[in-house]
């Protein structure tokens, strides 16, 4: 039995076709600009960057990008079938329009497509699929999901075989940077300033912190891993700007931190998801991210967990994702259609609940709420009270056991009539592991 | 702007070739019963299982296999052209024949073949590619590292756009699992009975223990990310049966456990690569990693750290990326052709280390450990004793800064010289994070 070593010299030949790709970038931002670097950097064979288009290109050329590429502010000509038009768009603007447009043209004119907006994938991708098939063209968006992470091509290539049945990951960077901080002690508001002034969160932040930015990823995954079509907006979403500095107190106690997790899992053959603050186990590796690192767990009927972490966004790793489609566009491989159903999507779970109350302190107040959770057949775990708050307004926290989520929900709206509590309550699930 | 969501009946349509590819399975030992089981009970469209075949199958049959299924021992018959034959063969037999001479009659055949045989693709796998190419067959292989987890397929498909600079990882559920129980206190000898008894490790746990297995898989992930054909066999491996109890307790002191660790690094233009047992920040990933897990950390020029983690071995995990690969060949995808050039390998890093030493105490023992250092420029970290060990056979720990492998394989062997010492110092690099 040989073990010598045969290297013939031509085994990984590069398929390219007869002349190169002609590559426009759509949108010259902090992704554009990392993708013009990389294709500048690396030369791959078989492609060429011939364009590139901005609004008022003009303020945003650069030195670095050779002579031979052309500065443009007209979509329309670079989207035609002129002779020296390009033949594969990325679309690095963002956002649902003009972005959706510029697709639907490229797509309906034989171009092909790689795109990193999550926005658009996940309110419109099915319908631009069916452009793309109707056209021959193909549409490649690798990028939308976790950035330089390979979640997308993991389940799309790796995991195609299993019957995945249960996603769940931190899919925001700027929620994830503003959380790792309060959980080291800062405060929501002084994060939120230094997150804006690095660059990770807009001055505008509802996106990222109300869960909706994490949304429009978790339905393209639910529909990569799942295989269920759903809009995004029937996902349920909860900010994390309720979280305050106690909550994170209250779950060091409970061996656990806070991040805005994004779920989606099958129950008895129906879909549950949310993007929500909860409570993460200290054990989980969902609580070991820190900074803008994103994560995703999945959890095959046949594979058990997989784990895929790393940077999530920045210039640079969204870029070795749209640079990664297209040098598999320009190497002739091609995406596995993933076959998906339309599915409704519904919030009921039953998993175990932190709730955090703030009371004016008096008798009955515990008694109340564990008659409300007794009657709807929730049960108790525990009481914590920190000793150091005013009895006029005082957090304390109960966690109960696996429930139904429409039982707590009634159970909450029993004790939302007391007349202690001086706000609603807080309600964050815990993640089981 | 419109968020209204319209989604086309068909937009994923399967593509299927006009009649299901007919699929056989070679090997029904652990993965290959996985395989049939996923495939029985998922009944995928585009493909059909029609062939087992096994060494003396009579012995191997089960009756929750459709009697549609033929059952064989033939496998020339099977590879041949038969109107009957198979299209796909899934080698799950393991080692480099007759596998290999099965893999090479396939190909040529014009059959595709999808294996999970680390071996063989590392010994012979541009060789088999080339087969491959020139017969228009295709060779498919993500279950060879690190099995139900996606790192072949993230690498092919997700960071082919980066420059990946370095792979590190756990690539041996067996050493993990050993190592880890040894890590919570457990003897060696009694964690590798316990292994064997549970299945985990071979009668002759060499292959694991001693780091072949692990190397394979580097080799792959040296191709593949690194872009360089290695030859296996000169990837220094060190056993993981040098580590003992007292190593675990000095490492903790030094707040890193011990793991087998598959590295390969680019550095200034040359190539560095080893299979050792290493100290591990109990900071970094790696050192989370429990049981049989698998774990690769790639880190890109560009995109930075990606960690990929799992269940490594066992037959549904591994049984899920032949699956994957199988849809994927049936869908009409096909895989990225990742360009590598051959390339020497190296072992000289600059990296800390931890020497343990064992000694018959007497005076100037470290004056000649330092002075021996010293001399080679090699900076002593800290010295480390624990109280409780007879004179005459003392351990006892040095930990170096960053220095060249070279210039302390020097030192040691000077170090050697002295009288003093019981036995050969124990060496393991210290992982950086």
């Amino acid at each position: 039995m040989s073990q010598s070593l045969a290297f013939p010299d031509a085994a990984y030949s590069v398929k390219t076709t007869s002349r190169p790709l002609r590559v426009a970038i759509f949108g010259f931002g902090t992704v554009g600009r990392s993708v013009a670097r990389i294709l500048v950097e690396s030369a791959p064979a078989g492609l060429e960057l011939t364009h590139i288009f901005n609004r008022n290109v003009h303020r945003k050329r650069v030195d670095w990008v050779p002579s031979s590429v052309a500065w443009s502010s007209d979509a329309d000509a670079l989207l035609g079938s002129a002779e020296d038009a390009p033949d594969v768009i990325l679309e690095l603007a963002g956002g649902l329009e003009p972005a959706g447009d510029w697709v639907r043209k490229a797509l309906a004119a034989g171009k092909s497509v790689i795109t990193a907006n999550k926005k658009l994938i996940a309110y419109h991708g099915l319908e631009l699929e069916a452009i793309a098939a109707a056209h021959g063209s193909r549409l490649l968006y690798g990028a939308a999901v976790a950035g330089g992470i390979p979640v997308i091509p993991g389940l799309e290539n790796g995991l195609s075989g299993d019957r995945v049945e249960r996603v769940e990951g931190i899919l925001n960077g700027t929620c994830n940077f503003i959380l790792s901080k309060m959980e080291a002690g800062a405060e929501y508001g002084a994060v939120l300033a230094e997150a804006q002034g690095m660059g990770y969160a807009e001055a505008d932040p509802t996106e990222d912190v109300g869960g909706f930015d994490a949304r429009a990823k978790l339905a393209i995954l639910i529909r990569l891993a799942l295989r269920a079509q759903v809009h995004p907006d029937e996902i349920e979403t909860c900010s994390i700007t309720e979280v305050s500095a106690i909550d994170f107190s209250y779950a060091k106690d409970l061996n656990c931190t806070i991040r805005q997790i994004a779920r989606a899992e099958r129950i008895d053959g129906h879909l549950a998801a949310t993007v929500r603050p909860m409570l993460v186990p200290l054990v989980s590796p969902l609580a070991w991210s820190r900074g803008t690192e994103n994560m995703v767990i999945t959890t095959g009927h046949y594979g058990g967990d997989v784990v895929f972490s790393g940077h999530g966004a920045g210039g640079h790793p969204t870029a070795v994702a749209v640079v990664s489609d297209l040098l598999g566009l320009a190497h002739g491989s091609c995406r596995i259609a993933i076959p998906s159903t339309p599915s409704k999507v519904g919030t009921e779970l039953e998993v175990p609940h932190y709730i955090r109350f703030m009371v004016n302190d008096r008798p009955g107040i515990v008694a109340g709420i564990a008659s409300a959770l007794a009657h709807e057949k929730i049960n108790l775990n525990a009481i914590l009270q920190k000793p150091g708050y005013p009895l006029d307004r005082l957090p304390f926290v109960v966690t109960v056991e696996p429930c139904r989520t429409s039982a707590l929900k009634r159970a909450l709206q029993e004790i939302g009539r007391m007349p202690a509590l001086l706000e609603k309550p807080l309600d964050l699930q815990i993640l089981e592991k």
